[in-house]
Order: structure tokens, then C-alpha cells, then sequence
């Protein structure tokens, strides 16, 4: 920095952008925001995608409680406002990642209509594809791989999405998938049929 | 998730790995953590770097202000506690990326020790690469790029670091560079000589 005035390196002025990063990568990136229920499958739908899309070299990055909850949301509990503030810091979260190039795989129950527009403004509409994965509270029930939904019955977890907290289901998703009716591999390759195409950067 | 039992898709259990996206991007994923007070060079330091290490076609990150403070932590003020939630957030921003096999360029005055030990705990040792971008007060305050010095002397801002509020120099960096001393170019290069060796993924 010596001597360094107003301009002397205005090359440094700038910084590399997304679509430097998408050229870098070849890929375009974005983010898949999986809404759905607890026990709906968006953790299993992602982890097929990212491990099928790391074959084919891209690159991505899976987000979902077990990244977030721990780590930068460890402060945040499950009132209204933190519900709204762990949305609002994944979404931010997202958007540094897409930046960077990377296609984010987010998977969060996400209940209301107004959280995922405000996750849908951080992240920009461009980058914002809303994939809705779809199970009634009686089937998620009925798999309750993590024993919520008992707790949530046995009064022990309280608003709880489903239960005795609202799920309000989106009317314009990207992509529905129906996971009652369809297989793991199905929902994943519908998933995919979606997103390939916008991935691809030639 | 039709039929789905316990075990029955053992793959998507596991999640890829750090060493996974390293191995696709073809580098090794660090944070370079640099430290020093408002002005001293960090963000010009870290563009250059960027921009260089992009050449190369190795993938980074960089975080500052610029994109930290407007976005996930346009919350936060500037108080003890706020800085601590501050930093604290910018780590854990830092793990993820790095996970993700993707190198960080930090940029943050991060004015205590504890600060950054807390960044260097959440980020895990091995992954942490502490740069002390040294100039003094006084060289700071000459070039006063952005004129925070002079609000800082004019009790505008309050707390500010090298004015009314400590910083705490590194007693161990991986690497310092006097940025009073050494032109941009070789700042930079100092910085890449040490991080190449470790980027390199053979």
C-alpha cells in the first residue's frame, strides 16, 4: 500500500462475480428450496441430488438442520421470530454460496408462504427454484423417522408443523413431488428433470 | 420414500464429504483469517489474492463487510456482543464453505484474541489460516480510505479499533505482512507464497 492512492490499482477494485465463478465451475448456480413436512423426505431427495450431480461434476452444497441448527443458528430456538430469523440467515447463507457459483440444496420445513418470500427476495427470484415435496401429516406421521411427531402428540415438542403449528402449502412450486406416491429414485429424477436444464451453462 | 424402512437405501445416508468436493474442485479447502485494523489492507490484499488464485482456477470465497454486514448479520451493531455474534456467524459462514471444498479469504479487523481463537475453534485448527495485515494506527488513519478515522477522532463512531478501542495483535500468524513496508504486489505475493503449497490437491 505504499504510495497507493485514489485508482493506482483499480484492477483490484472489482471483485470476481457470479458468472466468474459459474465459468469456472460450468454450471450455473441457483438454489433448490425444498419445502415440505418433517418426515416429508426433503433430506433424502437432497442427498440423492447432490450425490448424483457430484458424478456429473457439479458443484453443490446441501443445507438443512443438521448443518444449520448446529452451527450458525445455534442461537435461535423455535418461536415465531426465530423461525423467521433462521429462514432469513439460510437464505443469506444461500445467496454468498450462489455467488460463489455453487447450487444450494435447501432443505427446511419452511411452513408459511410469507418466510419462503422472503427467502425467495434475499436469494433473488432468478435463483430461487421452489421444489415442494409433498406427504399429508398423516403419511409423515405414520414414517416419523425422528419420533417428533409422537412428541408432538405427547405435548412435548409444541409447534410442531402439522401438529399444532400451520403448513401452508406453496400454489406455485417449480415442482411438486408426491412422495407417497413415488419412489425415492422417481421423486430424485423428478427433481432432476427440473434442474438439469437450468444447470448446464454452455 | 414408498416403503422405505430403516437401512433400505444406505447410500443417501452418508453425505459427501470435505475431501469429496476437494477432490472435484481439485485444491485443498482453508480459511485464510486476515486480521488488522480498518485500513490496513485486508480487502485489498484478499481481491488481489481472489483474483489471482481464480486464474489458477482454484475456487474461493472471499468475506468481508461488504457482503457479511448487509446480509446475515445486518442485524448486528457494534457492541462487545455484537461483535462476538458477529465473528462467531462469519466462522461458522466460513466451515460451511469450506466443507464445500471451497477456500475463504476473510477479511474482518477481528481486534481481540478471543475473537479469533472463537473463529479458529469453530473452524477447527487445521482449516484456519491466520494472516496478520500489520500497519500501524497512524498509517491507517493517513490514508483513511473510507474516513472512518476522522469520524472515529470526532466521536461519530464510538468503539472504534485503534482509536478508543483495543486491537490485539497476533502473536503467532501463519503469516504477517507490513503493508507500510511492502507495495501491494508483494503483499500479495508473501500471502500466496505461504497458501499455494497448501492449496495444491495432489
Amino acid at each position: 500500500m505504499k504510495n497507493a492512492g485514489n485508482n493506482v490499482f483499480p484492477i483490484f477494485d472489482e471483485l470476481l462475480q457470479k458468472t466468474d465463478k459459474e465459468e469456472l465451475l460450468k454450471q450455473k448456480s441457483f438454489t433448490v428450496w425444498m419445502t415440505g413436512l418433517s418426515g416429508s423426505g426433503k433430506s433424502t431427495i437432497a442427498k440423492g441430488l447432490e450425490r448424483y450431480l457430484h458424478e456429473q461434476r457439479f458443484l453443490t452444497k446441501m443445507l438443512d438442520g443438521d448443518n444449520i441448527r448446529v452451527g450458525i443458528n445455534n442461537n435461535l430456538g423455535f418461536s415465531e421470530d426465530d423461525r423467521i430469523e433462521n429462514i432469513r440467515r439460510i437464505a443469506e447463507v444461500s445467496k454468498l454460496f450462489i455467488n460463489c457459483g455453487v447450487i444450494t440444496l435447501n432443505c427446511f420445513v419452511s411452513p408459511t408462504r410469507e418466510m419462503r418470500q422472503m427467502a425467495k427476495e434475499i436469494i433473488g427470484t432468478d435463483n430461487f427454484i421452489e421444489v415442494f415435496i409433498n406427504a399429508s401429516v398423516a403419511e409423515c406421521e405414520k414414517r416419523d423417522v425422528k419420533g417428533l411427531y409422537a412428541k408432538a402428540r405427547a405435548g412435548e415438542i409444541k409447534n410442531f408443523t402439522g401438529i399444532d403449528a400451520p403448513f401452508e402449502a406453496p400454489t406455485n412450486a417449480a415442482v411438486e413431488v408426491n412422495t407417497a406416491e413415488l419412489s425415492i429414485d422417481a421423486s430424485i429424477q423428478k427433481v432432476l428433470n427440473y434442474i438439469i436444464p437450468k444447470i448446464e451453462n454452455n
